[in-house]
């Protein structure tokens, strides 16, 4: 029996020896080494927290204390040692989720996968156990690359402000996000790394300079002679103690004992209080430290001695297409730029990078200082632009309406894992952003189908310089080439009938759904006109004259049906007095619990059978309402 | 002849004496305080900036070097040293706007009202200087408390991490935003006014240490013997120089020639700067200095001398509305908390926060940790309540639908100054809230229509403990009452004919507008039944029956046309398979210039006598296609 099976829950940890603790490691290591191999997930955050997270579970009463992950992807190690064990089906339908879940334990508190939020979440945690008189500790755990975001600073700026509010922040400080952690901070922390802890510094201090007449030259040289040695000497913490946080560290993370120590220092002091310990991604998995971009951050069903992928490619990613599209574009136009948001290699920048290594910048876990930079950007002549996941640009809405809009800039938003993206969870789908960007004037959003669609929106979108414009496409691999059969105004009409009673508008990736209802209504003998407008933002203004020739109007999107582009093209038939009815097909407003693409989208009924015999119902509906009238 | 009418533009200012310095700001401020008391606007932020505005413009040379104002409310001193000096219908229709305008001036640059981007777009400009090989430099002018804004910080970890790339960040140290800053870096801020200048401190240090030989007891001493000395003595700078920025101060923000040679020493270094400038808002007018409340920030029409109001008071706000409510509410229910995002007196939480001042949190300007606290909050027990203008609540989108709506939080967040705001300008409108929100499961939107309305709403979204709540009111006063004169489940019937050809609904604060349109089209025979639905989101279940027994449905809200109440009233109708025509009044999908109110509303069309207008239209063009048929 190896000891990981003894282990039922949080107090089964705190009887075991250090040597057991060392072999626990070892043994959760193995376990998610293979665990994840099987389902796919996040490989490498979760091999860097095994100790630390065994340190936070000895140290602190989960759920009485409150231990708020962020980000939420390395917390595996967390589910392992609350009783959760049976990763069987991680991030599948029925599954463990990949992130925190309130569902499954009373351990878990935070749900959202988006970064830089622990600290906010837990200063308000904090706040209310003060108002209501309550003990506890509320602990956070943040990674250095979330602490670039802004979020963190907003909450670090209230949780110093107050001194008799005790919370502890971990920073779990493995110079990663997806890339490399940048930025001034990075460098600071980098400091703190390579210096001694503060407490040794301050006791060298003390023993040499109050207990040695020393002459004063000495005493000079010894500190380096420069502001920079006064600093990193006797203030290593700077910034956060600046701020008004105790700081302790550098702690070794994969030392049990060291970082139980700091915790149990940190939990005795009345106030905030900052753990710095430094962990590395992808510890004690050779193929995860060896590898350069960081694939291992995430990896696919894989054999995990040979790391080969045991599920088939399905052919080119629509990233990839992306990627090698905007490098060319790139050879072409040297006012071209791109920005990622510590997502260089997720995004498809990759080959950009390499190319044109100045006209690219990595502005850390930060989409709102991505797109007010490209409005700087943009201002000062250059075309920026800004790939990240869909899901994300929620954060920067504000400064794509506020910056970039109402400054009339051109930059391009490419939304990649646009859609239902399924395994990681309701807040990884990009179902939010063709309803949220709506209000946005002169904003235009592409929709490509295929990748001949995503090569020339891509082309159509740099090609504007006094609006924003937005490529939206999903995750995994692009299917086959859509063709076109003929053209109205903007509109690609993809299949046609001539006694059409029903007008399908696709909206991107929704094109072989849309064929295929259109098929089946065929098939019941009702007439259909597929069209893809390409550009769904704004409405094509042949769209409602073409609407008036149809009976009814179905609107496919992978986008949420709630003011998404089915409410646009209504507003649109509505002003252009075409009073056609309208059936919109989205996602339901709601959140997606992880489950496959595929298996999501079937719960959801955005299939052809159920789309066919939703607008089969109302045919049905509108010839009995004719017949009465 | 005054010197301020010999000022032009910014090169006339470079031949000037210091006396005749001093004499031109006087007569700036007195400039601006006549200025402004004439049509109201920002003063105390004007009068703040008057030298450090003049010192800019003396050393840098716009528009080459680019001057960024962060908020753009204190841009009126540069606005008058680059040729604009009619103040005469500042904020009106047609006169000059109270931020930066580019159509104003070449001069100008960032036109967005919201707090913290500066940094942001100097970063994006002086990367696109760098990657163009241009020459010039970009300055940022940011006050302390845009400095607690999330934006700021990721600007800043960008500008710090490029040590080759100049850029000035002009830190404009009034200690205030609305109300005083608050947070670790405002004590921060706080250290570095108290503590010499770091340059002064080295050279001491230098000095004693490496001239004279001394006891390591006395130096010790000399450093205050704690880790606080060390740090303040020789490293006041502390968090900015951690980051990696070359700080400059503190300044006299009030002494040119201080101000000056700062900002030339800033200009020679070729990195980023920053320089710590020392203002006092409302400097050289005694009424706002002694104004606790800083109510001098924005100002109304006003006799200057006596501070008396010159416009006719219309009753309490629906702010004071709100402010006795949530106080008296405070009372009954312990739990409930508040959070302002440093606007504790403009949203009206001032009784609230006097009665229970452990209960409401200044976040500092930043809406992100509003929302994500609140988050932490609620899910600590309490009731939280998040007092914000609708136009800021953009900058939480992410927030409140992946931190409160996905985790069932109960949180109000009351959207102050929702609809057209009218003389702020575009970015100050609350126009996209209801759009914005759409998509967010379970969340409920109140558009209360009057004072008796607003009151009962608060209280029922308080109530709700496992959902988002948003409560959205216009800014001014709260006009009469609006009875109903009856109830259909949800809906409050405002107004009913026995034979209605068409269903109004009115959405909130436009319940009179609708009134007056039923009015108009009885007056040309069509019978009317308006109703307001009062809580907008979720659409209410009995809304399609009713619809059905009209012809035309017609939704009148202040807020975006696109992605609204009329989007998802559409939707609900066509789920309900009730396909009535629907046409839908709002703000059309532009950016609106500045001016009155009631003169946007007119211009947009937003008025009975356009949408009677169009409503006629449609039924007739209906009656054309009936008798085609």
């Amino acid at each position: 029996m190896t000891i990981l099976e003894n282990i039922r829950g949080p107090r089964d940890l705190k009887a075991l020896s250090e040597e057991e603790l060392d072999e626990l490691a070892a043994e959760i290591r193995e376990f998610l080494i293979h665990a994840v191999a099987r389902t796919g997930g996040h490989l490498g955050p979760n091999l860097g927290v095994v100790e630390l997270t065994v340190a936070l579970h000895r140290v602190f009463e989960s759920p009485v204390d409150k231990l708020v992950w962020d980000t939420g992807h390395q917390s595996y190690v967390h589910k392992i040692l609350t009783g959760r064990k049976d990763f069987s089906k991680l991030r599948g339908k029925g599954g463990l989720s990949g992130y925190p879940s309130r569902e499954e334990s009373e351990h878990d508190i935070v749900e959202n996968s988006h970064a830089s939020t622990a600290l906010g979440w837990a200063d308000g945690l904090a706040k209310a156990r003060q108002v209501q008189g309550e003990h506890g500790h509320v602990v956070a755990v943040i990674g250095d690359g979330a602490l670039t975001g802004g979020m963190a600073w907003e909450a670090l700026n209230n949780i110093a402000a107050a001194k008799d509010r005790p919370l502890i922040i971990v920073v779990n400080d493995n110079e990663r996000s997806y890339a490399p952690t940048i930025g001034g901070l990075a460098n600071h922390l980098a400091t703190l790394r390579t210096t001694d802890s503060y407490e040794k510094v301050l006791a060298w201090g003390k023993d040499v300079l109050l207990r040695t007449p020393v002459v004063g030259h000495t005493v000079y040289e010894s500190l380096h002679g420069a502001k920079k040695g006064f600093k990193d000497a006797f203030a290593p913490q700077g910034m956060f103690e600046d701020l008004g946080l105790k700081y302790v560290g550098p702690i070794d993370g994969h030392d049990v004992g060291a970082v139980e120590s700091a915790l149990r220092r940190a939990k005795r002091f009345h106030g905030p209080v900052l753990v710095h310990c430094l962990t590395e991604k992808g510890r004690g998995y050779e193929p995860a430290l060896a590898d350069e971009a960081d694939r291992f951050h995430t990896v696919g069903v894989m054999d995990p001695l040979t790391c080969e992928p045991l599920a088939p490619s399905n052919g080119p990613s629509w990233t990839s297409v992306f990627g090698d599209e905007i490098a060319r574009i790139g050879k072409e136009r040297e006012d071209v730029v791109a920005i990622t948001a510590a997502m260089l290699h997720p995004v498809g920048l990759t080959k950009f990078a390499e190319q044109f290594p100045d006209r690219v910048w990595d502005v850390g876990i930060a989409e709102q200082h991505a797109a007010v930079s490209a409005a700087g950007l943009a201002t000062g002549g250059l075309h920026p632009v800004v790939a990240v996941y869909a899901t994300f640009l929620n954060r920067a809405f504000d400064q794509v309406l506020m910056d970039v809009a109402l400054h009339k800039c051109g930059v391009t938003f490419v939304l990649d894992r646009a859609g239902v993206t399924g395994v990681d969870g309701p807040s990884h789908n990009g179902m939010w952003d063709m309803s949220m960007l709506q209000v946005v004037p002169g904003l235009r959003i592409a929709a490509p189908r295929d990748a001949d669609q995503l090569r020339a929106q891509l082309r159509e979108a740099v090609a504007v310089d006094d609006a924003p414009t937005v490529l939206r496409f999903p995750k995994e691999s692009v299917g086959p080439s859509v063709p076109a059969v003929d053209r109205i105004g903007g509109l690609d009409v993809l299949s046609r009938d001539t006694e059409a009673r029903v007008l399908l508008v696709s909206v991107g990736v929704m094109a072989p759904v849309c064929l295929q209802t259109a098929d089946l209504l065929r098939a019941r003998g009702v007439g259909c006109t597929v069209v893809d407008p390409r550009w769904v933002k704004p409405v094509d203004p042949d769209l409602p004259p073409l609407a008036a020739e149809h009976d009814l109007v179905a609107v496919v999107e992978d986008n949420s049906r709630s003011a998404g582009v089915g409410a646009a093209i209504a507003l649109a038939l509505g002003d252009a007095e075409v009073d056609v009815p309208v059936r919109r097909f989205g996602i339901p407003e709601q959140f997606l619990a992880h489950a496959k693409r595929g298996e999501v989208l079937a719960d959801i009924g955005l299939t052809p059978v159920e789309i066919a015999g939703r607008i089969g119902t109302s045919l049905g509906l509108k010839a009995g309402k004719e017949n009465d009238a």
